[in-house]
């Protein structure tokens, strides 16, 4: 039998990873390691240096190159439909020349959680595998280590809170009855576009990893200044993947 | 220095945790042990031989007795902050037995992830540390574990989704615009009072614990039966903790 396992590793520190993600990783056959542009590739070497460590090594890693998805158009869902079906697709090459016989276990490393903003378990379920044949393993999650750096809470007592994007954000505003938003996916600092008062930011990039950067303050003071170091970074680094929380006083 | 470590374990499967929390254990000179009432000796045992997996034994461990929050009375924030004063109070009283110097690393593990529903970063806030002197380390929740259990994501693609308590959902309703709920802290099944139809549930108790029970369905069809099973094993074992997931297809 085939068996996939989507396993969340962190976000870019080593020690992130569970025992049961590392236990998960050992007993693969085969390791899928998707490649992006080269100005990720420093994340990729991240992977590469969990793998070597849990003594994965070449002829268990299957490389292959990242689909672009379609940018132009505003059907976002079917770019997102097409790109999805074009990275199934590279996995069913991968598992056909590396696992010619159709058995083995199959491991897929994801940033953060597969549960969370991420599209492991969408491809996965275009494989046509019973339920039986994928098992997810959590992984800690940026909004959990935005919150430990900081040294905050997610939630304050007994109250709730949204996870939501920025797209979101920018489309539908502050939701009524919330005091707390953590932000995902926001390419565009849509925290700039706030104008209620007393809002407070704990802003966090490359949480975990060695260049972390953390700022916080009230929104309208901070806003100008995450926003510069923000761009700073990206075109330090060539990436930046970035996260914040919101709170109401 | 004194410096506090408040480490995420998971939700009780002993690999949930990671390579960060198990050297933040093996590390700490002190590990404070709170015991709560008898029925809950099973999730203390957990704990115990999680330190005994990383050779933390006697007189590292400092064990004490969890105060009673008082549930009299409709003052539920005052209960809270009384209840923490006491459990401070208990904590303060073990680093001075066990630490008469005033200065080590002192650990304390917390279900889950101390930043999501827990009260223990809000305690600490009472021994008058500096902010350097306390450090987060994030575990894996329930909520993930829930997901990884049933195979599902969090989130739609590109939505949101509100986190909140079984008390927020009985007194607020579902709340506007969102499609996804994950609720925790419900003791009185509160999913039970929605009236929505085309609701989808993805419920389970003792998750990544050998005894842990799934159930999922068509709200309307299977909350008597997720109630029924509830109250079961709530018996069976004593205690039961609980999550869920709502969708609206």
């Amino acid at each position: 039998m085939l068996e996939l396992f989507l396993i969340g590793i962190g976000t870019g520190n080593p020690d992130h990873i569970t025992r049961q993600a590392e236990k998960a990783i050992e007993q693969a056959d085969l390791v899928l390691l998707p490649h992006k542009d080269d100005s990720k590739a420093e994340l990729a070497q991240v992977r590469l240096t969990l793998l070597e460590s849990l003594a994965v090594q070449e002829p268990r890693i299957a490389h292959f190159d990242m689909p672009v998805r379609r940018q132009q158009g505003d059907d976002y869902d079917q770019q997102v439909d097409e790109w999805h079906d074009a990275i199934a697709q590279r996995w069913n090459e991968c598992l056909s020349s590396h696992l010619p016989a159709g058995f083995g276990r199959v491991a897929l490393l994801v940033w953060g959680d597969p549960a969370l903003y991420d599209s492991t378990l969408r491809i996965a379920s275009r494989l046509g595998l019973s339920k039986a044949q994928v098992h997810v393993v959590p992984g800690i999650t940026s909004m959990q280590v935005l919150c430990s750096a900081h040294g905050i809470a997610l939630n304050e007592i007994g109250a709730p809170f949204l996870v939501t994007t920025g797209r979101q954000l920018r489309e539908s505003g502050w939701p009524q009855g919330i005091n707390t938003l953590v932000v995902m996916l926001d390419g565009q600092s849509s925290y700039e576009q706030l104008t209620e008062p007393d809002i407070d930011i704990f802003w966090g990039a490359y949480l975990g990893m060695p260049q972390q950067i953390l700022m916080q303050g009230r929104l309208a003071e901070v806003k100008d200044s995450i926003s510069a170091k923000r761009q700073q970074a990206r075109q330090l680094h060539g990436w930046i993947m970035d996260i914040y929380l919101l709170r109401r006083r």
